[in-house]
């Protein structure tokens, strides 16, 4: 894909060698966003960052990845202006607020509404999660994450052993990650979710199409004993007849540092798109496994922040100008050694 | 007008040499506007955007605007702090507010409320709507697509011909051009409304003041037949006894490509203050117009950005050394090419 | 206290040199805040605005200091995420929203909150209010409004007459106030309250155990013959058990213009933590002393900025770096001559 001044939409969008892309320039976004350098290659460009619905975190991180490259963030929260509710199209809200900015990171509940928009935007439109649909930044954030935490142990993405666990049916990162492990070589994944949960047929196929193993399981311990990546989802309450039986599920897909220090092998790493709910009653994932270092919950949140310099960094093709516009820090950071 | 450190409060402010020298230094924002060159002038200074109503759109034009002369934007949406509905006076929320900024952008929904918050400010003050009352920059911006659409086709403002089209007894947007166009000379201005949304009548009469040729009429086709612009606007169904009698106004001026081919000059620009209504029973102005070069509508608010930047430039003092402190822009840029 | 770093959290954290060093630090920020300079010092860095309870001026005051030094402002307003009520722990917000900048302003309705969040953080937090229990710059800004008008008198804090006046039981800045007076030598503090709103004993003890003479009435016009400083507040209707009861209080704790030229000294300075409350009813302070260059109320909320900036540049440590990065301010500039 030529990224300049493209839309990114959907993770259909990828290639293999897109995706190589993009976590290469990830990577070297890094002393950026670890303030060992501060670049402003993005100086006098404006992010408009449109959040027709509420995320805090994946609005923040929008915002400080565009201001860690220099440029300047406009945005919105929910459907604060009545245009749209007055029956203003989505055509002319891109027409008009596309004029206000350089490119438009853009969340809205309407599954393609993001599309649409995009195809009325005069500058690039970055879908920051539009609905049940897709949610690409989340998506690919969660890939590099599980490439990083690899490449630190000298492995890659081909023949990564993986198990997604909880809710499969519902949630919208284990989807894409699925599609996504598709662009990759001997991928072994285990789909651990109680049978109403299950992972839609058609991903399932997807992957064994792509010559991967896949097990599907109800059977979280005999699940993690053999993977790198134990990717954890919430059970949602509210899909089940009951909270009782909801509680069953629950009771069987939860991790913690007992049933890790048990079944896992060393050095498996822990991931969840967050938030993880932290209440008695579900903690899909014990806050016992904090001190583990394994958890990679919050390196994924940083990680997107990286994911997204990189996307910005593409569309606007200012990748080769970020060191050039460079210079060290001047203040106390905090973030420098986290790494 | 001396327009250093001036509150920008009501078009009536305005002569005519005050809003000729508005519109060249807004033409002097295109090339940075249109991201040719960045300018980083108002570095450091810091745009108070107080919108205790929402609205999204001027909102971030005027925030944007700001940002592409360099400067910071501190903002708030909605009576969010309970300071004012605890019994806060105006006059103690602009002292405080005031020094906090360089420059306040304020809107309320409460008519008047803007000058008075400007009285008690120690910096200068926008007005970005204040209820029925007056949306200046709404109305400068409207005026200054309309000269830059006959510009390029040899015209001015002076021997303009007009239709403005709609409800104009509650337009707040046509009330203010009326007031405008008294400023210039020999237009042409045609009123087309049900009898019921007639334009208030002292507005008519200070057009006919102004030497100005007026019609009054409630015919569509007829109007529009020998006209530089027509100003659309929409009709507000909950002003009619009945949906059903709305719906009969609505018939007759809503305007599509068929109306436009059969009726209009060529080249004939349509406008619209928008947001307009695409919903199949309102439609002021047809989506098949999209396709209408003489649609001006987005110009109208890309034009916004522009009146905006200039009034910023003007109010702060910095119109002579906006090229100073520019340089070329480093990355891509959809924008370049669109005017 | 080495401030590098550091989380501002509590009053509690700061020792006489503590607090000399902020107030120093905050006459060093004057010239940026009254625009006779600009630095851009924190070029590139990120505070995260984190307010999860709105409060306009005290977000705008963080974010414009944050400006004034040249950083980027992300911010949050209100529980606009749904992941906090979803069970997510403060742990895990911090552990993510402190992956986004490079310090965290928080607000937060529950007391203790942004001390548990600040534990989790990776980078330091300064408290901007939670709940009932602490909100340290405005402490911070009373006493060097407090310094700063003594200073203009030939006096120093040592020494200093000071009535507190209105609900001294509920009013978390006049309890903060007690505190950190307790660091300075020969107070005479009068406390004026009904007896049902008197300042909590144990702050009167901490008063007395620092050698203070501390004299508590019910009388107004006695009170404030003999001080420095009248620091008014709000007397809450609802913690009384009638309006009527509560009228009476008000009545005899109101200030105006009259009082004041009857019963103060020349020169006694007016102090109130805003907002105050103007309605006929209330008024503790009457608009008639908006006239009296004694009222201090707006200078308090603009050297808010001041110690906001101060605290910002101690904790990322670049005190002595402001100047070097600074130069002339470029633009009309309202400010300059305020103080």
């Amino acid at each position: 894909m030529n990224f300049t001044g493209s839309h990114i939409l959907s993770i259909e969008q990828f290639e293999r060698a897109d995706i190589q892309r993009v976590f290469d320039v990830a990577d070297a976004m890094e002393p950026y966003a670890l303030r060992r350098r501060v670049t402003r290659v993005l100086e006098g460009a404006i992010l408009g960052n449109m959040f027709f619905e509420p995320s805090t975190r994946t609005r923040v991180s929008f915002g400080s990845a565009f201001n860690l490259l220099g440029g300047d963030v406009r945005e919105t929260t929910g459907f604060e202006s009545s245009s749209i509710t007055k029956g203003e199209s989505l055509y002319d809200t891109a027409r008009v607020l596309s004029g206000y900015s350089d490119v438009i990171c853009m969340r809205h509940p309407a599954a393609g509404s993001v599309a649409e928009f995009a195809q009325a935007s005069r500058v690039p439109v970055i879908n920051g999660g539009d609905g049940a649909n897709e949610h690409p930044t989340q998506a690919l954030l969660d890939l590099y994450t599980i490439r990083k935490e690899l490449r630190s142990k000298g492995r890659t993405l081909d023949g990564l052993r993986i198990a997604m666990i909880g809710d499969l049916k519902h949630g919208r990162t284990v989807h894409s990650l699925c599609k996504l492990l598709c662009l990759f070589d001997r991928v072994q994944v285990t789909l651990v979710s109680p049978q109403e949960l299950s992972m839609p047929e058609y991903l399932v196929e997807g992957l064994r199409n792509a010559g991967h193993q896949v097990v599907v399981t109800d059977n979280l311990q005999t699940s993690i004993s053999r993977i790198d990546i134990a990717y954890s989802t919430r059970i949602q309450e509210e899909r089940f007849t009951s909270k009782n039986e909801a509680d069953l599920y629950r009771g069987r897909f939860r991790l913690n540092q007992s049933i890790y220090t048990e079944y896992c092998e060393p050095n498996t790493v822990i991931m969840h798109p967050l938030p993880r709910d932290s209440r008695q009653e579900a903690n899909e994932l014990d806050n016992d496994l904090n001190a583990n270092p394994n958890l990679a919950i919050f390196r994924q949140t940083d990680n997107g922040v990286l994911v997204r310099m990189a996307l910005f960094a593409l569309v606007l093709d200012v990748v080769d100008q970020v060191e050039k516009y460079s210079r060290d820090v001047r203040w106390y950071n905090a973030l420098r050694n986290q790494v």
